[in-house]
């Protein structure tokens, strides 16, 4: 689970986070080191939930042994995080992210039911994606500014950065899914849809037109109609949906004005450009 | 999974190793809630693992809702603990109680492997109910003995204590599988044997002869053949184990000699005879 890879950006934002204040390495370190076990703990057991085969092309830990396996090893990396963080220097941190896994939790049992009206859908999505991802990025900030000595107002500055990157981060991951190809993305594209999974590409098809031909095809089995809804997904999904990360990656920026220049902010700035760049 | 019942045996001792320092209720009660809940999780997680049906009587969580439920609701009940956690006064608190998790996931996938030569069966025995019971009555005591204020010496005499209460809980429960009535248990007699799951009094009955038979029936599915082998379990494998528990039991409470006699003291031995006395 570890060794599969994974860009450890969660970790770079808390040290980062951590860097707008008055850092220290050793205060900020077990912080960014629970929220990569956390991380990896959650996909062990969304992966098993999923029933999914490979993360980022790797075997999942379910497939390669079993149920029980992939079980235990996701709560005994809750339990090493928890251990971690009984060693960061504030209980706050350690409120961040139980509170963190606990949405989490709760995100994994609420799916986007409807993929229209544009609205409905959109309030499920938004909650959905801010459960799946947003709020440990968020926790992720709100550690590393509370290690690195921060004012409640600087801690819930960063909390909203955090929390907006972490929603860019999850709807490009969406769009990703339909426009990425099958050796980049470690799985066929469209698999979402495959998976009956309601994301922003295909909610903004939908209101685009097309909408019944698309809901139809949610939860088929027929590869041609699967095709034809990611083409029309990929002809009038995608540009809204990026849109809307562009929206909220300088919603997550604005957050970080009430810091001075520095080297950590800049590079905050960098991760953002990161997040959206990944296809844009 | 909370309403189910149970005894709340293991927050009982937080709070009365608590009472054996400088007790205030404040400092103790996190943790004594916090254990009850990492229980709850872990019951979850293992009632999903075994399949089991019932608990206590009472309809599991996976087999009233389904896998996907169970399993986030022990991540969200993990999560809660590490919450209340973050409340008690001291991070060693953390530290305890996120190692016995880490024990209890690696003791999960740890099974007896044989029954026989004794020696072998005994030491993989102990280290199973160690990890399945015994750590966490120990993390317990040795929470409540820290918001009590102890010393090491004491911490370390309350672990010791916990952990062999636990160990003899744990030799109880097994023989109760053998002897209690279906109505108690909440499920058949024998279930362990039916589920292949070697424990103590089978262990003594092997030792006392008749072992082929025995292992013979481990994993079968022929009722007459249970029958008789429960049959000669309760001849020859109960009495030995009852007398292991006292033993245990004995030792726990000579942990307990360091500490002046208070209420506290008296009470915890009341527990100890308490868990001997179920069955005895």
């Amino acid at each position: 689970m570890l060794s599969s890879g994974g860009k450890r950006l969660r970790a770079a934002i808390t040290l980062l986070s951590a860097q707008l204040g008055d850092y220290t390495l050793e205060k900020a370190l077990h912080a960014a080191t629970a929220v990569e076990l956390i991380h990896a703990a959650s996909l062990t057991h969304d992966d098993l939930i999923d029933g999914a085969e490979r993360r980022r092309g790797v075997v999942t830990v379910h497939a390669h042994w079993d149920h029980g396996v992939a079980l235990m090893v996701g709560d005994y990396l809750f339990a090493l995080a928890a251990g971690e963080m009984s060693l960061a220097p504030d209980p706050r941190i350690i409120t961040y992210f139980s509170q963190a896994v606990m949405h989490i939790c709760e995100g994994e049992l609420s799916p986007v039911m409807v993929a229209t009206p544009l609205e409905t859908a959109l309030e499920q999505y938004n909650a959905k994606i801010g459960a799946k991802t947003a709020v440990l990025f968020s926790a992720a900030c709100k550690a590393g500014m509370t290690a690195g000595g921060g004012t409640q107002e600087q801690i819930d500055a960063l909390g909203q950065f955090g929390y907006d990157l972490g929603m860019a981060f999850q709807i490009v991951d969406d769009i990703l899914d339909f426009v990425g190809d099958e050796q980049t993305l470690g799985k066929p594209a469209g698999s979402d849809l495959r998976q009956g999974t309601i994301t922003l590409p295909l909610i903004y098809a939908v209101e685009a037109g097309g909408g019944e031909r698309l809901a139809a095809v949610v939860d088929s089995q027929d590869e041609a109609e699967i095709n034809q809804a990611i083409a029309q997904i990929r002809a009038s999904g995608i540009k809204p949906a990026q849109a809307e990360a562009r929206r909220v990656i300088d919603r997550a920026l604005s957050h970080l004005d009430m810091f001075p220049d520095s080297p950590a902010r800049q590079q905050l700035g960098d991760i953002a450009a990161f997040v959206i760049e990944r296809n844009l």
